[in-house]
Parts: structure tokens; sequence; C-alpha cells
């Protein structure tokens, strides 16, 4: 997986993280970066910024970093925890990055997303989750309906967030192990997946629009599960 | 300013905004929007994708519009509103386009952002926001310090969210008229700002990282202040 920018970079640098290679602007003239990628003998090769622009899509700032593909976690990982939250296919990189750090920030430790028709693990994803994502496991799964029949199985309520035959989100007790589904940007949840919850619960609405921002509702629903739960 | 993208096209047709001019991609064939561009005599300019590539930094998918910048508001007009959000210096257009759905959703009319060193209305803001812009006011002024001291005038409640000298922002009662201040993604509230704040408040944090992005704070504090002031 190829990851870039210079915050990036020094966070992966610092944190002893596992790098093949990097790739660098001709004239990159951030002294520390060059510095540890030497001291750390990790292979450097110089190129033009036009075959650097040609590499990826986004703001690169001179540095390009290969490291290895994110491992994915396997569902068991999260029969222990007390508050899991489901994806039912985010598309927006930076969407998923939010929601990582959302979580994270939540303490919750585990985020279920399905292989296929959703934004995977990448550089954009990595960027805005700003280094949360090492606090977290990540679990993909194949289908999401047979994810949840297993988290029911193992103790866990699960709420999805939807405006048709739903609850006010603040009329629930959000009691016992918690699984929390957040639906798509542009259709929400999907109706096999909706049939599945336990409850359905809707944030509601005051304006002209009928939704909100994925990541926000995520937010939201993070904190509402965990407003009683926990007190600092 | 340039907008782009079919959607936002589509938007903007569908919604009669005004276009100044529309340019369109060699061989774009979405038969409906280059109808109704037709249909209104709006100015079209055919260019190669190259040249569009020049023109902006984004997924155009084919088209761009000229259509004219956003006119702000003053801050008078928020002066009957129950909730404003201040924004202290937000970067991210993405954030920023976030919010103003949020605050739509959320039933409120006004959003306050100073004039520098924070993003302006434009055309990420606008996808983001996804229609909701022109529900609301957008207010730009020069100095929030001053801006936070007429609101007080007026009768509001001042709540800055800050990690410091703060109280849980589940234990507040959020009743008259409420201020919420949103702070830069890095920084947070300015020392400026935050001493002119009646109350700080936090979000409390059980992880490794110590905020959560601001559109998602903005989101979380949005719905804890309506939380007890509606129903649907």
């Amino acid at each position: 997986m190829l990851v870039y920018g210079r915050n990036v970079a020094r966070d992966l640098l610092k944190n002893n993280k596992s790098i093949k290679k990097a790739i660098i602007q001709e004239g990159f003239d951030e002294k520390d970066i060059i510095d540890f990628l030497k001291s750390n003998k990790i292979p450097m090769e110089i190129k033009s910024k036009r075959e650097i622009d040609n590499l990826i899509d986004g703001v690169h700032q001179g540095i390009i970093l290969s490291i290895p593909d994110y491992q994915y976690k396997s569902i068991e990982s999260s029969y222990d925890d007390e508050i899991v939250v489901l994806l039912d296919h985010i598309e927006d990189p930076h969407n998923l990055g939010a929601i990582i750090r959302t979580c994270e920030a939540a303490g919750l430790r585990s985020i279920i997303i399905p292989k296929d028709r959703q934004v995977q693990i990448n550089s954009t994803v990595m960027k805005t989750s700003v280094g949360t994502l090492d606090n977290m496991n990540i679990i993909s799964v194949s289908n999401l309906g047979y994810a949840i029949d297993k988290l029911k199985d193992n103790g866990f309520w699960v709420y999805g967030t939807s405006l048709e035959n739903s609850v006010d989100y603040r009329d629930v007790d959000y009691d016992g192990k918690v699984a929390i589904v957040i639906g798509n940007e542009g259709s929400g949840i999907s109706n096999i997946v909706s049939k599945k919850c336990d409850y359905l619960v809707k944030i509601p609405m005051y304006g002209k629009t009928n939704s909100l921002n994925a990541s926000v509702a995520a937010g939201i629903m993070v904190f509402e599960v965990i407003r009683n739960r926990k007190r600092s």
C-alpha cells in the first residue's frame, strides 16, 4: 500500500512502522525525514514531480512510502467488546477515517466492514484517522448479515440507524452489549441488514435535509450509547 | 466561483440557480444536463479533458459551472436565532461542508466564520453540504471576539469546546440562547476566544487520541444542545 504526505511519513517513522520503500521527490528537503530514512536503512528512490504525481492521486508533499497492506482482523476478536460499530457499505475514505478516529476516542476497539462495495483501509483513511488506526481492530467480513447473526449469538443487541420504522435515538436504553450499524452515505442501511437489527433508531431532523454525514451520524450515535455508561 | 461534478450541476439546475457559464468536456453525454443548459440559454464552452483538468483540482466528471460568489450575511441576521455555531478557523472544506449540513439538519439558521485563516465557501464546501447551503446564513466577520461580544449583547450564552478548564458537555444546561464555538482542527479554540466564552465544555475522550474530527465534534455538540429542547 502506498501512503503519502509529510505528517503521515513522520507518524509512521516515529512509531517505527514497517516501511518497505520511500519514494522521494527531487529536491525534497525535510531533513528530519531524510535522516530517519537513512539511519533506518530504508531504501529510497528519487523521482521527478511528474513521476510522483502519476503514482498517486492526492497531495503527496514530495514523499510516498510503500508499507505492508493493512491486516484485517476476524470477527471473533470483537466478541468480548461492549460496543462495536458496523458499517453498511461506507464509500468515502474521509468518512471511514473519521469514524475510526471517533470510535477510538470513544474507547471502542472494533469496527466491522464488508469486503465488497465498501472503502477499505487506504492512504486517505490512514490520514483522516490521524494515527488512531493502530489502536483499533478493523474487521473485514464477507457478509454483514452473517456477522450480525454471530454478534447476536455472542450477546449483542443490534441497533440500526434508519429514518423509517424507527424510534428517536434518545428514547432507547442502550444496555448490555451494543452493536451500532451505520448505513451507506446515499442509500442508508440495506433492507437485509435492517431486518436483522433488533432496534431501528433515528436522529431527528429539523431542516430541509433528511440525513447527516455518515461520520457525524456515527459520532452522535456512539457518544449517545456511551452517554450513560461511562463518566470521566 | 467554479463548481463541478454532475450532482452539483443537477442540483443547481434543478433549483434554478444563477449560472454564468458551463464548461463541458468533449464527449460529455449527460443528456438531461445538456438539455437543461440549452433550454435555459446558459453559455456553454466545450474543452478537452486536459484543459478542464487544468482549471480545477478535483473530480469534475466532465462539467464545471461558473456561478456567482457566495454572498455572506451580516451578524445582525443571527440575533433572533436560538442556537448559532461559530467556527474558530476551520481549515478543511469537508469539515465546513459537513458542519453546514449538520446545522441545517438540526434546524439551525446561522454559522459564523472569520474572514481570514478560515476556509470560505467553495466548490468542495458546496458539494459536502449536499444542497443545504441555501437554507443557511453563513456570516463572515472580521473578528470572532467582537462577534462574540455582539452575541452576548443580544442575549446569547457562549459555550466553547476545550479540553482544558472545561466541564463534561453532558453536565451543562443549555438554556436560553446558545452560541457554540468549535475550534480549529489542529489547535482548537484560540486563547482570546476561549476567554470570551461563558462556559468551556469537553466531550470526554477514552482512547489514545484526545480529539475528534471538527465536524463530528460539532455534530455531537449541536445535537446535545437541542437534545432537551425539541422532540420530534
